[in-house]
């Protein structure tokens, strides 16, 4: 999940809305599926071309068409003008560092978010999904194949729930709370990493966990940046000035405003607690430098005076009394034992040990 | 008190709207009790079903409907159903991670509180109240049992007070003042805690103190997240904009407005107290490293030169004058001794000593 | 000045409006004054029951009561209730750990302060002051005998200033003023101990030092709880919305809220300026010990290799060509020399000495 | 340029409006100048006292009033009734340490001001200027002498500039105008000490640098207090609610917003910089104390096993055949050699050479 | 990018509207280039001075005068003047450190902007450009020669894209467009210094990295000084209050208000990395000077007691039986072997190796 756009340079100086792909290179060519529903009817295709979809406009159904892969921009210049997309939308859709955002014009609503999971490296990734969302369709787009949406394909085949009763709004609504409700899992896996580095801090704090926690705290950053504006996106929404979002939607898009928040507030209490770690684990560390200190200073302490003493005995003057007496020796260890005694008691008294 | 919300995965996907039970496993089965009231009425029951309750719309007292334990998701269908009560909102009771709101529906309004409390290994509860609050009614879901809601039935009961006398709006307060009351209850033993790390800070300072200081940290992290909504939930309430409050009861709503208020305050002052505390605490660290490192230093720097004159009387040369002195070895000790005076004479001047 | 409201739990289950004195336990019965004024007249007396104030509502002039001590729930109750003030308020009069509030009735206004004093041990009092502002009427409430008031009796039996040709909402601002007045004292005080830390901090920081100011910040973050409310309480006084304020007197209370700005701000300013003092305070603990290091290497550093040497030649081979060399001894003594005093030339260029 | 506000303990308990001065003490009397000026005519005259002005009100030109010295409180209370402004202003004229402010009355706007300026000892002198505007006059008040207004006295003389074309607004304008751009000058100054600082910390850090750090920061905490309340002050100015502005001058005061906004943010600007500096400063602190703990580690290791070898052949044991082989002592001297190269490549390997 | 006005000085005092170049020395003249251009139409030719300009008020097409070089001030002014220009925003355009701003005029617009890019020695240059928008005109002033235009021109002469179709305001609106996109370009290249430092973090932190990160965010606060303005400036533009701003083109001047958006945001985050980094930074140094506290400890916990040993065997008692036993001197070195491997066994389990 990079931070910065990369290759935007490509784009510096050329026409507005001039289709350029930005992100991560792909290869292989899109694919356009089409579903078409209604209360009573179900319709599913996959085409190769957007002109070989029929759409109807007196049909009182809903068409959606998902569009895998936006890096052909030929194919999304031709579905954006299919629909009577402004090319400046159509640039954003192949743009996929985009800030998420919605944009709406009369006779459709245009809307950027963003996908986030982990994938098998436990890497956060960050894919663009944009919705065009019309009177009686739903255009969205994908970067790569997954099977996100797969489960509302289902509801839609079984017609399970509301799904198939209600218009192109409520499609709407089902993709972005499949969306929002992805951020939670993702959530969860940073709430048992935190855990985990918590436990780590407690038990046996090493040079990794604060590698660690720089990680987390970097993924949310970079996550806050994802879902932030979200706030804004969904409560425009949910507020309903768009004709085309029926009365009967707000109450589900209001839901789904309540989880965004939720998130937010997640993301900013995850980086309280980890900041406060960072904290502690600072503290641990200064505290075992003392410890190590103190047992430095304990040994030293003891031994450098034996050490003289024996040091003393080991002159080799002519004249040393000491020397000659019977238990002079045994004197000079009862002596040494006394000050390593007195030292130890000393170190006692002061908590050192 | 969790801050992410686990199994949040077997959600995703599913039509909205679908009971899910979030949170805490829980045994055993919901219990219902109705307590039926008028100024000069008072009925108490427990129905083991919703369909055994009768509620008559004409009846001019109020139903209180005290739902314990939300696990059981068809419990909370049928009485959510009863009520006329949206499927969203039926999913919001038995999600019990929700983040406190208001919703407000022209016949009735929703509400979901947090309750808070220490179990007794002092650990934080957050327990998730919700309330439907009708014309004549208020449905009351608590997670599990307890006895916090026992003064109100006590004052219905002996119709002490006003309590009898007004209507659902008024319960609905109650039950809302009785939960913000409990924070100060918690705020003042968290105030308890704060004080005794602040004891240990000045007398004698240890590892523990810094993880106390962390969790208590991490307790308000948590504990802002249940509060700080409620300043909009319980503001909207107060200003009053649903008929269904009474405009003698906005005073009282008002007056709990200020209690969260206060509560918010309290958690914010408690934070930047720890923070601080937390500070003193690293600097008494240095200090004391300091005053390690001096011990050392001293120590070294009084022997090493002592035992290096030893050292050098216990050199093996033939020609060595000074061994052959008469006094040579009292001399010898003599001019250690002035050294390690000197010595300490100079830490002495440095404050080191 | 503590954060935390004790013994709040009494309270917790009570009907609302039910007067429970929380505070500091305080011995002794209220005291009751009446100052009755008009620009011609002034009569001042005590009484001990509220029965005993004759209020003629016909009146031109301006009764002030001013009643001391509000531990005795039953004197503030038939006070209250003889204004005919809310339950809701005289349960917010006892209450003297309450926020600083302001509440606006038709006849009267509720306004609650903190009166903010060092006491004879250097520790912030922190004394709640209400009024009630009715059409001819202010009733004030202090929790302990103090002369505050003093120069404002004063002023009224002198009739000096404006003071008796006006009405309730100036003797009001008048009582409000003197409040606010003090914080300048207060601050003027923190001030000078601030100083002495700066001074300390540049001569000679002990441990002391962090303990003030840790205690200084906290007694900062105590006194901005109590005074941040104040600007919305007396902006909301200023703006006249109430017809119990004239306009006349708006900019007199324009005065006071100007001062409670600069309050503010100058709290604001001043845990700048610690914690600003703790950085400089931790970056000086951090140079002495480096310090302190350096004197143990420089020693270390000399004095290893000049006993190492002494060891050398203090070994018993029987083979030691040097030892039997006539110089040898002063050649060693040499050696050592010249070892020291490169070490020495080295540490001064490296700037340790 | 102090933070805290002194003897403002006299104030208490006066009635308001009463002039008490407080700031610095100053000696010798207020100066009264009057310049009168209009498109075709110039009069400039001194006057001691303010009867000996001549006011014309049908005049249509402009009369300046600028008053030296505000520790007269008698002076300014003359000044103040004859031009009618209310008791409280004059008080807040008298008061220096008064918080920038705006008081629009509708016949005339009191300006509260802060001058700025470095003095010869590099202290920041925060001088108190008070605007008085009418219709066709200004009255100006200056804490002490100073030529900041020569300029606009000299453009007043020759008639350079619009000045003499147009009204007392202008004339404030000009007035504001020359005091923000002073900020400009003193941030200069600033700049340049924290270049310094800068350029210090990279090559070499000591004990001054820090404390230079915290000097600035303190001063830009105190620069921040004067210079943010200006954001509210001119903007009520610019946008024009007053009469008294004409609207030609609202562009000018625009441009002296735009200043006013540039200031605030380079001082936001600078405290940024300068925190980032302690943070390096404190690193590098830490550096450098890790690099004496290695010359110590190096000199210890290295030395303490060739010592201990020394000792152990300086032992005076009767059996200890090494010292009878004929070329024991230099094989103990290859020995300890040997031992010593190990340690130094074990420490070059370790990257601490 | 210097933070501070230098110069400053010698414009305190000058009427207002007096032209001083504010900003680096430059030498050499102005250059004026003129493109005409109408959807049929293009004419481009370079002029001396502004009189030489023939500018058609009826001519349906766009005049664009680019202006390189705003040094020359009487060049400025009587540009500014031929466009009816007011004399202070030509002195806001000769002022080169003028924080970002919009004036709307009736007939004209004001904008002040950065341009932003690395020069040769990687240090970020700060380059203002100031736009004039008239009905049928654009002037454009930047300070130094650069290409950064040239794609324009190009695009204007090959009439690629909608641009000689259409208004001035689009053409503003192209110039704004290019300038915002090359702040991604800036962003990559720190957001690549970022990663850089990351590295030298995680591999082998230098004193230098705490430098490069502290340049990092000392660019990144001068960044964000230029940017944030931006916000205001073309959140004004696209709210399209001025009738020279087509309805057409709003929705161009909405995707450059999202790009700047996305500026600020990356920016805020970048600084919230580099923040990052320096606590990463700060615990590595941590860690590692307690790993070489760790070395000494164990060195000299191990040969001190030993060393004793030895120093207690080489004194010259004479009655010392162990140095007459056969094998004394094989069990004093088996003795001490035994206590150095104690030693070493302790540090193990402490885990200190």
């Amino acid at each position: 999940m990079p931070l910065y756009i990369q290759k935007y340079k490509q784009k510096v100086g050329l026409p507005p809305g001039t289709l350029v792909h930005i992100g991560s290179e792909r290869a292989g060519s899109s694919k356009i599926s089409h579903i078409l529903y209604s209360d009573g009817a179900f319709e599913e295709k996959e085409v190769s071309k957007i002109e070989e979809l029929e759409i109807n406009d007196q049909f009182s159904g809903v068409n959606w068409i998902n569009v895998i892969g936006v890096h052909q921009t030929e194919v999304i210049e031709s579905i954006g003008n299919h629909f009577g997309i402004h090319k400046l939308i159509q640039a954003d859709i192949v743009n996929t560092k985009h800030r998420p955002k919605l944009e709406d014009f009369d006779d459709h609503i245009f809307v950027v978010l963003k996908m986030i999971y982990f994938d098998e490296n436990e890497k956060i990734i960050n894919e663009q999904i944009s919705l065009i969302v019309g009177k009686n369709y739903v255009v969205s787009f994908q970067e790569i194949e997954g099977d996100v949406f797969a489960p509302i394909r289902n509801r839609l085949r079984n017609s399970s729930g509301q799904i198939r009763k209600r218009g192109s709004d409520y499609l709407a609504y089902t993709l972005i709370d499949t969306i929002i409700d992805n951020y939670f899992v993702v959530l969860e896996r940073i709430g048992e990493k935190i855990e985990n580095i918590e436990e780590q801090l407690l038990e046996n704090p090493t040079d990794e966990t604060t590698l660690e926690i720089h990680t987390l705290k970097r993924e949310l950053i970079l996550l806050r940046r994802s879902v932030s504006p979200l706030r804004e996106v969904i409560g425009t929404l949910e507020r309903g000035e768009s004709k085309l979002i029926h009365k009967t939607t707000r109450i589900y898009l209001k839901d789904v405003y309540d989880h965004t928040i939720q998130v937010i507030d997640t993301i900013e209490s995850s980086r309280d607690l980890l900041s406060g770690m960072l904290d502690v684990y600072l503290t641990t560390v200064s505290n075992k430098m003392n410890s190590v200190m103190k047992v430095l200073t304990v040994i030293a302490t003891i031994f450098m005076p034996l050490t003289f003493i024996a040091g003393v005995y080991g002159m080799n003057f002519q004249n040393m009394p000491e020397l000659t007496w019977k238990y002079g020796y045994f004197f000079a260890l009862a002596l040494m034992f006394a000050i390593g005694l007195l030292m130890l008691i000393f170190f006692k008294r002061k908590k050192w040990l």
